[in-house]
Order: C-alpha cells, then structure tokens, then sequence
C-alpha cells in the first residue's frame, strides 16, 4: 500500500514503521467510508480541518450517486470547520446529520431548508455525548496530525477540538499528516487523557491558564489506523478585517469596564483574570485595545486564538494563551510560523472538552465575552436563530463560558443592515443565555451592567445603555405599556406585540417600519 | 444583658462563655436592623428559616413606619424561607428587594405588582455574587443555629443554603439557638471553608455523594454576635399530598427511562448515577417509586430531602443523600426526629454553593429531574413565568443541575387547571432552560427523549409522547403550517401566533379556546 509522496518533509513526519505501511492515497483511503457511516472529522473553526481527504470524499458521494445509490453520512467536528469542507459536502448533499456546529452558507441553507439534520450543543458536552453514545456508533475519524512519533503516537496540528475522543471511539482512522504544519507546534498540546463517565470521574486539576496536566501527542491504536495521507496544504485563514468605529467604541466600553471592576476591588489590577472572547472582530478589536490598558501578564483561557492575541504575546501584555484552536488570518499565520519559537512558550491547546468544561472556567473565574444576534429588554439573549427560526452558526462555547463565568458579557453593534435591524428588542424570538446568565450587555452606545437588577431596571438600563437612539422611544413605548397593563407582573410583556420588531422587519424590511 | 430562657435545654446549647452573655429577647436583637439595610438570613425551603426574629422585625418595621418613617430592607436568603417569613415582612412592606427566591403568594404578589425587585438567580450563584459585592454590603445576618460549641463555632440547623457565606461577610450578627433541633444533627454538616474568588479558587475534591470535605461547624467572629435569642420551634412543614395518578404515571416513565438507560450501559446497573429531584409532588412521587426498582445502594446529590428519601434510607434503596436542606412535611419531621440515629449515618448537609455547584454537579454525571411550567415544541423550558410575565417561585437550583446533568429532565402533568392550560406549547414565552440543555421531558402521557435530535424532530416527538391529546391536534397544526412556510428554518415558527395558547386563555381562560 505504501506510495511514495512528493510532499517535502513527509518522511520525518512520519517515524513509526508500522503505520508508514498505511500510507496511501485520499481516493483509495475514503473507500472506507459507507453510506449511512457516521464520520468524526477534525477541525476547530479555520484551524486543523483535513485538507484532502473530504474532497475525496464528495468525489466518492457523487460517484456512488452516480450509479443510483444514495450516500449520505453524519459528520461530526470541533466546531465550524474549513469553508471548503463544509460546502463540498454540502453540495453533494452528503451530511444527514450535522453536529456540533456550522458557519458556513450552504450548510447553514440545507439546514434552514429542512434538508440537513443539525444538533447545537455546548461544545463542552460534545465529546460526554459522543461518548454516551448520543450519536451512534462514530464508524471512520479523519484526523490531521502534523506528524507520528516513532512510538505511534500522534503530533496535534493547529487544532485538537475533539480528536483525542474521536481516536479513542472510532472503529477505523484516517490520518492526514500534514508536512505543512510548523514542526515546531510539537509540545505546544496538552492532551488529557484523565476524563471518563461518571461514576468514575475526577477533578480537573487545573488552577491556571497556563497549567498543564496531560501529554503532547494523541495516542491511537495502530490496528484502527486503515489509512495514512500525506500532506503539505496551507490551513484555511479566517477572516478578519480591521477593527472598525463601532467595534473600538465597544472594545472602549469593555476597558473602562475592566477598570471599574478593578477599582471595586474584584479583579486584580494588572492581571484582571482569564480573559475568553469569541470568534470576530468585535472581540478582536477588544483583544486588541488591552495593549493600550496597561496591563502585563494577563492570560486567556478561550476556545479560539485570533490575530489579536500574537500582538499581546509578543509585547508581553498577555503571558499565556490557552485554546482548543488557532484561528488566524493570512496575515496572522505568516507571523506565528515566522515567530513559532516566541508563541509556543506562550500558549496552551487542550480539547474542547478541556478549554470549555464547566469545572475549569467556573474555578478560574472566566471573564466571557461573546458576540450575539440580539437581546432582549430584560437581558435574554439570541445567539443562534435569525428572526428566531433560522440558524446563523450555533451556539458554540458561548453557553459554556457565559454559564460558569465569572463575568459574563454579551457585545454587539446595537444595529445590523444599516440600521433595519435592533440588536435590543421587546422580546427575543430565541433563546439561548436566559436572563439569569447575562450580566453585561454592550454596544457601540455604552454598558449596561446588569448584576444585581430585577427585571424592569435591567429593561431601563438596557434601552438607555445599550439601545440605537432610534430605537429607543418604541422600546420605552413597549415598556411603559406593557408595565401599565394590570397584572404586569415581574417581566412585563405584551404577548401580541412582543415580537413586534421582528414582524416589521419581515413585512417592511425594517424594525423601524 | 442575659436573660433567663424557658426554653428546655437551652443551657447546653450554648457552651460558650462570651456568646453566652450576648443572649437577649427577640425585640431587642432586631434593633441591631436599621431601615435600608440589607439582611441576610438563614433557610432553605421549609428548613432552618429563623422563628423569632422575623416576627420581632415585622414590629419593628410597622412601629417605625407608625412614627412616620419608612422603613424596607433587602432581603437575601438560601432559597426559600418558611411562609410565615415571607408573608409577614411582605404585608408590612418590609422588603425593597428579595433575592434568590420565594414562594409565598403575598411577597409573589408586590413582586409582580412592581412594588418590590427581585433578583432571580441560579442558587449555586448567590454566594459568588454576594462575595463579588454585587448585592452591596451585608449589613446584619440573622441564623438559626442547633447549638453554640465550647470554642465558640456554630452547629448548623436544618438547612445550611448560604450561612457560612452570610457569616463570614455580615458586619453583625443575630443567632437564634434553638433547642426544639435535635441535637444528634450535630456531625450531620459538612461546612466546606475552602471557596475562595478567583485567581484563588481550588478543585473541590467530592468524587462521591457521600464525600466529606469541611467540618461540622461554621466559624464565627465572636466580635460580630451582637444577639443570641433562644428559642424552642418547630421547623415549619413542607406541605405534601400523596401522589396522584398522574404523578405515579409520571414516575412509571422515569423508571422505564433508568431501565433502559442501564440497558443501554449508561448507568451502572444497582446504583444509577446520583440523583437530584425538585421540590413537589412529582419528584416525591418519583423517589418514592424506586422502592420498587430492585435498585439498592443509589446516592442522590440534590438540594433538598423530601419524606420520600426517608423511606428510601430505611429501606436500603438510598446510601446516602446530599443536600442542603431538609424539607419535611409534620409527618417525616416525627419520622426523622424518632429515627435520627438511622438518618445521621445516610444524609450530609452543604452549603448551597457545593450542593449545586456545576464543578460537583458534572463530575458526579447527576440524573437531574425538575418540574417545569412548560415546554415548547423545540424543548425550550419556562420554570418562572406564569403566561410569560407573572413570576411564580423562581429559577432556584434547576439550571445549576440541569446545565451541568449527566442526563438533564423536566416533568409535569401535561395539562393545568383541569386541562384549560396545555403544559406543551408552541413557544415559551419565558426561557429558564433553553433548547440545548432540556434532554428529556416527560408527562403522564409519555417521556420524550430529545438527545441527538434536530429541532423539527424534537418537536414530533414532545407532541407525540408529552402533549396531552386534546391539545396534540393543535399544535400539529402549529408545526406544520410553520414547516410549510417559505423559509422556515431549523426551528420553524410562525411569529404572529407564537403565544396563540397563551393569548388564547387570557381571551378565555383556556388553552383550548
């Protein structure tokens, strides 16, 4: 089976004899792939997605299409994978199930069409689920690795979302080891290999963003390993343009939030505490505005490094960095493989199931700051579904940080389409972090912190705070009749008119009518 | 300052020198409460609420506002307190905000009128956030106590919910000892004194329900005692019916749901996972059923002990139960009282912020069952909101055990008031638990498991399994004429008729129209 490959390197990365043997090609290695499999593929939004073994996968699809069979798989990833994947299979009409999360417009179509199943969970329960056997059997895993050790074992590449689980419960293995990946990424994992169901399990003894309790590489059994691919392709890069007006005035609302927490005494003054923020630009112009803040040694513990964080690591505004993935941009992987030597020292991938679990970011005192559709006047929030019935991506970790964090903020422009459309409305049409989670809320216009408030005051701060000035009279409008109405009680609504915002914006193309 | 008591025993309940000079009646201690304080006391559910100090506050309050002045107070506690507290501070308008929860039809009653804010919070939350200073100062704490030691430190009561946390942050202090708690409750506690804030915060080290990790006492600054009252009262009683048919089918679906789960090699077969059930009739129901399950040695790892789980002790079914409180009806206070050297051996009493807390909560993989007001068709869950804007009781421990559950449920009859109120509806219009993490719902008509589904699939099942069937046709046609609109989307709704149940009864005082 072993073919020669043209890819430069290949042959230090590959260094244990007997999986050397499975070396073969993407076309001959998806032939163990069936209709109806279910397929656990690697991949954390940009970082560590195969590179060629889906594209021979949709061939295969189409082929077997082709011949009048049909051939649909359920896929299951980190999060969001790469751009390409998601719509190759897509297309083909390949996924009958989708699961944990998507970010891409062709998958996201066929799911709002009814054509593609898709589970949203907290990306910290994915790999518990997969394990209690929620999903079936997982038949093939598709892992890309940035090498094999002579003992076996697997060197992670840019991202491990939930490999170390998908090599453990899969029946067979596809590698696609990746000459392209720094070698120098070699130790930069922490894979813990001390989780299990309960009644059987025990604490996660990490107290610091930059504690380590696992090892560097996955561990595979070689008899599942069918296949081996080699590669040298480029990860995809996530998007990212610079930080605009709205999103530094609302990276300006969050520091003078950081200051006011530290002058209150809850947060140390130059370290604050472990900072998570979600994918974007909003939280990378907010990374980005902390090297302007005085602040040494802060560290994150996030699901996602962006193009912010190589900055702070480099002029020490940030000490260490843990994630699951790294999500840069063209720009932003030139200038971590240029520098690999600096950022290794300074950042920490885990899995998922380890950057996000519930035990480390409550213990750690995660500050959380995720983006969001929209929330409501009394601080419930929309994460996932526009209009409340169509999925925009998922919820991703934002349920696991908001939870368990210490802080938990939600940012957002406080208008989208030019304006036709209110980030505060009377009443979300979806919910996925209730009023009992949110604690701050900001836009462009200001903060609206709302610890310690009853209801109608969170609905007063968030329409004077937080709310497009345009907005604001109809949503004081809401209020106070909604208020008035007897029997008000504690969150005044009006159930005819509370979606009120959205109807308009479906019958005239704007929330302003 | 030291009276002489009536009450029996009382001598040596409090062993302490310096304490023992502190006693004083129950109008004298409350002088120490001055108008705009905030006011911290024990109780959680119908155990450990303070018996004199309420109702010596209750005069003070209506005598000072007789002379002219105003006179309110924030009130914070474990969860509930017994409905004479509630009631008696509510009518004298007493209370300007309440948090964590309550119960009680006249402190319900100025919240939903507007006349007094209160702050609905997860219960494994109230300690961190009063800590973070979120709640102010702490200005007095009033706590029922069993007994003073030689050395000064205290012996928890019935319930322990936050006093440790209101101890160690009040400025003063009021201990009522009263000698009716037995006192072979001594050893029952385990205080835990190793919460911190973060970056301090360690891994608590409770691998099992039954762990011991703190001591029996809680610590006092002597210096902080302004007052101790004695006392000799009865804990109120938990009202409890037997269980009805409906919550006897209830059970029978949740047993059925164990066996299968144990089939599938989800749980160990004896033992299942520790359990946690809420307050009620359905979940007394429930407990009450494994009796007859052939399972022996379970834990539960809960919030409060209802009548159920004696049974369950005596019998062998339950090892041991954790908890923070002891809920008990007339009849199971007799029962524990006569029994308590049985009881003492099989039960541990926490403080709320370890018996709910997630780090614990997801280790031990807790079977969480709750009751719920509704659900909608996706499995989103209302647990507060009567027609969305009427608060009921409160969130209290439901979402820290069902975010962090091994497996995560809500059951309820399918119908109320005589089947005029359908318990499954197409929208919520108040979200507690959000689609993501309700993984099984069950009613008298059936159980619905939701793991692995998509929206659309989730809402077939919870029709088919849980609606009752005069509402089944209804929301069919709900579904389907929302799937059939152009754009549906993953979760498919038609805006403009979302709340058509709820306006329906508010029309005419039925679901049904």
């Amino acid at each position: 089976m072993s073919m020669t490959s043209g890819a430069p390197g290949i042959a230090d990365r590959i260094r244990n004899a007997t999986l050397a043997q499975r070396v073969t090609s993407a076309a001959e290695a998806v032939k163990y792939i069936e209709p109806g499999d279910t397929v656990a593929i690697s991949g954390f939004a940009s970082g560590g997605t195969p590179k060629v073994s889906i594209p021979a996968l949709a061939d295969r699809i189409r082929e077997v299409r082709a011949g009048g069979s049909d051939f649909t798989i359920n896929l299951l990833t980190g999060a969001s994978v790469s751009t390409e994947t998601e719509q190759l299979l897509s297309e083909v009409e390949g996924i009958a199930l989708r699961m944990p999360y998507q970010s891409e417009p062709t998958a996201r179509s066929r799911i709002n069409n009814g054509q593609m199943d898709y589970v949203d969970i907290h990306l910290s329960h994915v790999a518990q689920q997969v394990w209690q056997g929620y999903y079936g059997h997982v038949d093939v895993a598709i892992v890309e690795v940035a090498g094999i050790t002579e003992n076996g074992e697997l060197i992670p590449s840019a991202s491990i979302g939930n490999n170390k689980t998908w090599l453990d419960v899969a029946d067979k293995i596809i590698l696609e080891v990746n000459s392209w990946v720094p070698a120098e990424l070699e130790g930069i994992h922490d894979v813990y290999y001390g989780t299990a169901l309960p009644p059987n399990r025990k604490p996660i003894q990490i107290t610091r963003a930059d504690d380590r309790i696992g090892q560097p590489t996955y561990r595979v059994d070689p008899a599942k390993v069918v296949a081996v691919i080699e590669t040298h392709a480029r990860d995809a890069a996530s998007p990212l343009t610079e930080p605009d007006a709205v999103s530094q005035a609302i990276a300006g609302h969050v520091l003078d939030f950081f200051d006011y927490e530290v002058r209150a005494g809850r947060m140390p003054a130059d370290t604050l505490l472990p900072l998570q923020a979600g994918i974007g630009n909003v939280a990378n112009a907010v990374l980005g505005g902390l090297d302007r803040g005085g602040y040494q040694n802060l560290t994150c513990y996030s699901e996602v490094l962006q193009d912010s964080m190589l900055a702070l690591i480099k002029d020490g505004t940030v000490a260490h960095a843990s994630s699951t993935s790294l999500a840069l941009s063209e720009a932003g992987i030139e200038e971590f493989v240029a520098n690999i030597d600096v950022y290794r020292n300074h950042i920490t991938l885990r899995p998922q199931e380890i950057s996000n679990h519930p035990e480390v970011v409550r213990r750690l005192g995660v500050i959380a700051m995720n983006g969001m559709l929209e929330a409501d006047i009394y601080g419930n929030v929309n994460s996932t579904h526009v209009m409340g019935t169509k999925i925009m991506n998922g919820i991703g970790g934002s349920g696991d940080f908001t939870r368990n964090g210490y802080v938990s903020m939600f940012l957002s422009p406080s208008t989208a389409r030019n304006g036709a459309i209110s980030a505060i409305v009377p009443m979300v049409p979806h919910v996925d972090h209730s009023e009992h989670d949110t604690q701050v809320i900001v836009t462009e216009f200001g903060l609206a912190d709302l610890r310690g408030l009853s209801p109608r005051r969170r609905a007063r701060v968030i329409i004077d705070k937080c709310a497009h000035p345009d907005y604001r009279p109809l949503l004081n409008d809401y209020l106070e009749r909604a208020e008035a109405l007897p029997d008000a009680g504690q969150t005044p609504h009006i159930l005819g008119e509370a979606f009120s915002f959205h109807q308009r914006f479906q019958e005239t193309g704007s929330m302003r009518g």
